[in-house]
């Protein structure tokens, strides 16, 4: 598979793009990549690396989008900034995926206006995987793209994130839920409140409304919610888990030599805590719904988020996900 | 001051409410309660117990409202109650203010139906108190009783947060957020955009957006909220609270006799981040809007928690926090 890389967008700049994709060019040989930037950047990350040339393409860029610009403005007027070159490429069947940090609304708006969805589908969903701490897997649909959903979008993600499950993680059955502030089946606002009942009478396995407070515990695979709530539940997690690791850092400066030492003990327990916990080891969120698979790393992305992402998109377009999505659709519509 | 205390709801039973009323007793010589329940139940547990007999009264009252009864109909139907005779005697002036672990659906409908609501008062808001890891308090305003919310009444919740903030925490000019999927102004829902419009433009400290990672950081003193969204931030926080405790745990569990070491030098610190991030220590939910003081403090309450339920109920009369609210409303509609 080919996978284009929006060489422009991450907070740390062209290089950590760059690293990602020599590091996925090196780890998996069935893979090429095509970067999409200002050449002159590229060149300078890539002199003195070793890679198979024969496996990585430029694509030449001009000024990039960045998260100061109006999402679709963005889109109109940037006609040669690496993302909406790298979008027509994609759209043009030049490559099979693309992975960007950029800016997330000119992603999602670019990915619906350019590469075009599939037949079924209202909207591209943010799907993003978190990890569980039964070591499973929750796919969020939407995590933060769509933040006011009608109940048809949110069976849509449903099935979106149904496919997801089965293909990429195997999951016979995938179980569903569905964010709410109860688990009570009247418990919502009046969108989930008929998305429940749509996703009740619909085939696929779904158990009901979850509550926040289970987004982590692995209550089920596939979680469905509208992109405001989605991003408040990741979003919350992000700052607890931080807020934690800060309450608990104070508590050892003030507890002496005795926490010291519990620390320095410690210290591995934590570091494995924290790398199970990061957004860093599932590969980015993915737009669900489009013709091609495009995935938004993060803005905070380093080489190796870059890496696990660009690996991601490959092995979604190798799993055909856009076709199976494009199938589990057409059955909810018949 | 006197406060009702409904002694059914909790999922310990009424021995819990009882308790905690005993120890709010003997903690605070100027308070009265009066126990709201099935009379040979809180006899029960009040037998063999020292406790001051002139500062407490016991209002007999018949089959209470469970948490499988509809909100509504639970009001209309059990008219003799703890919650509906201790709301009625509230509204009837026999107390300031009552402190109820029951439905949380019933509570907030009797007290708007009951107690009612202050003149400008669209709602009333189920305000949560939040410790941040600065060491201050952020109320988040609607809590999760409201969850379908127009920009004004999101605008009201503010008010009423404001002055929360002023009178119970002594900050003179709260700052106030609105939660959103981003900082940018233009990120939310309608509701939410309009609601940022009016703040705005409004005469309270306002600061724009915050985003759920936000919500323990002290970023805000009053961070405004849907109940939906409101419940999504705090249940997703206490869900990764737990999870980060779990893998702590499983980390230490395989980590080994020097991981083992290391827990029981750090047993402390551990035990001092748990009540820190607990919400016992805030004193349960406080419906703002209504004519008096209702506090829901939560189903799993135990005698702590009711004990710093009526304290806090006991303040917020003292302080004649209804009557600043009714002030802050009649200034907003001017």
């Amino acid at each position: 598979m080919k996978v284009l890389v929006d060489c422009h967008g991450a907070d740390a700049g062209v290089q950590v793009a760059v690293e990602g994709a020599l590091d996925a060019l090196n780890e998996r040989k069935s893979l090429s990549v095509v970067l999409c930037g200002k050449k002159q950047d590229i060149d300078k990350c890539l002199e003195g690396k070793t890679y198979d040339k024969e496996r990585l393409e430029i694509k030449e860029a001009g000024e990039p989008i960045t998260n100061d610009d109006a999402p679709a403005l963005a889109i109109r007027r940037k006609k040669d900034s690496s993302m909406v070159l790298g979008l027509r490429a994609l759209a043009a069947g030049e490559a099979d995926a693309m992975v960007s940090a950029g800016n997330t609304g000119s992603l999602l708006v670019g990915t619906q206006v350019i590469v075009k969805l599939i037949e079924g589908a209202t909207r591209a969903t943010l799907a993003s995987v978190v990890p569980t701490i039964k070591d499973t897997h929750t796919i969020i649909v939407d995590s933060g793209a769509n933040v006011d959903c009608r109940p048809e979008m949110l069976e849509e993600f449903a099935v979106m994130g149904d496919v997801y499950m089965r293909n990429i993680f195997g999951i016979e059955r995938p179980t569903v839920g569905l964010l709410s502030n109860g688990a009570e089946e009247e418990k919502g606002t009046p969108a989930i409140k008929e998305a429940h009942a749509l996703l009740k009478n619909g085939g696929l396995n779904f158990v009901g409304n979850i509550e926040a407070r289970d987004v982590l515990t692995g209550a089920v695979d596939v979680l469905v919610t509208d992109g405001f709530a989605g991003n408040v539940a990741i979003k919350a997690c992000e700052g607890m888990g931080k807020a934690m690791f800060v309450l608990i850092k104070e508590g050892i400066m003030q507890g002496g030599l005795k926490a010291k030492i519990g620390y320095l003990l410690l210290k591995n327990v934590f570091r494995g805590v924290k790398k199970r916990v990061s957004s860093d080891e599932v590969g980015g969120g993915v737009f669900l719904g489009a013709n091609k698979i495009v995935i938004k790393t993060h803005g905070a992305s380093n080489a190796f988020s870059y890496k696990k992402s660009i690996l991601n998109a490959d092995r979604l377009a190798e799993k055909n996900v856009v076709g199976q999505i494009a199938e589990g659709l057409r059955k909810v519509k018949e």
